[in-house]
């Protein structure tokens, strides 16, 4: 019986629809060596991944570009549209805001909060922003499945711990802090600090010899 | 012969790191079952990441915090000054310009630089936005060692070569494209429509058996 994707391979997969993506519609056939050097990955991990689908890879011609593209959005849960709610509207929260990119995907923005009474009321990429106090009812009401968390990291728990009362099943947190949250909810972490510390670790590496 | 951190486990130390920071100074010790919980792993990894550093770990007292802290971040190449300039100045790049974290943690900015006219001149985070054609010279002089790429997708490929030719080694990049560079330079990507589809997957895979 066929499985569900492996969760480590998701991100990766992810990957190979932004290169699908870009590479736009003209493309209609991709060979493996290609795909992977645009991915980052090598050949040899893309086809284990790809062979999850069956064999749509033909010798010398390639993936047939368009049925690849549709059967990893598919399998990513990709094909429905997704509610997501923005709690913060700093500066990152903004940005996230007004990134059209999250609509064609079919992730739809359905409330942005905030606890700042100065920001409340205000418009941001088309929509009110509406008081913390709203966000419970709010999630419920539209059928929001995602939460993204862009506070300042000493309100981010707060915030959690609401959205996991409210029955927020998936949390996307932007602020630098580790969020503690109940096991039915899966949180995933943007944390730009650690990713400036791995480039450091890198550059850190190439100079100094291992101890 | 004690070898470097593994790459892989670079930013699961990070995390530690977050953790360790988020207990404060008046935590003496902890346990690795609780550094552990906090951090999202299990106390088997934790252990087998840290008995890298040798046996700090002290039966029913736990890891000494403040020890443990020290030696992470000096693995980590944290104990020194990472000068690093960020290329566009639209939201995202200035909550990242704002972001106070980063010059604790010894990330120092040493320049932002943006290609549109309205910007370059006026003042983002207590410095003057400079012109794309300062970028090469400026991270030469400034001796700038990562950059961070905040632009819209199709201003990200042209920022990264000219990062790439000025002898940048090391790209965080927020656009939501994949960069090709030379193999000399390392690329990290935070790609928060992955992220969303990431939490997608997992709702999806909750409400659908597998096929």
């Amino acid at each position: 019986m066929r499985q569900h994707l492996p969760r480590v391979a998701v991100p990766r997969f992810s990957t190979y629809l932004r290169c699908l993506d870009e590479l736009g519609p003209g493309i209609e056939h991709i060979s493996s060596d290609r795909l992977a050097s645009l991915a980052g990955v090598s050949p040899a991990q893309l086809r284990k991944d790809l062979s999850y689908f069956g064999s749509y890879g033909v010798r010398g011609v390639g993936y047939r570009a368009g049925v690849l593209r549709d059967e990893i959005r598919r399998e990513l849960g990709l094909t429905r549209e997704w509610p997501w709610v923005l709690v913060g509207v700093g500066n990152l929260g903004r940005a996230l805001a007004h990134y059209a990119g999250f609509a064609e995907q079919g992730f739809r923005l359905v409330g942005i909060f905030d606890i700042d009474p100065d920001k409340v009321g205000t418009m941001v990429a088309g929509q009110r922003v509406e008081p913390l106090e709203s966000l419970a009812r709010a999630v419920r009401a539209r059928a929001a499945r995602i939460a993204v968390i862009a506070t300042p990291a000493e309100a981010a728990q707060g915030v959690a711990n609401l959205l996991a009362e409210s029955g927020i099943a998936s949390i996307l947190n932007f602020a630098p802090t580790i969020l503690h949250v109940p096991d039915a909810v899966n949180v995933r972490r943007v944390d730009v600090s650690s990713e400036l510390q791995v480039l450091a670790f890198f550059l850190h590496e190439a100079a100094v010899p291992a101890p």
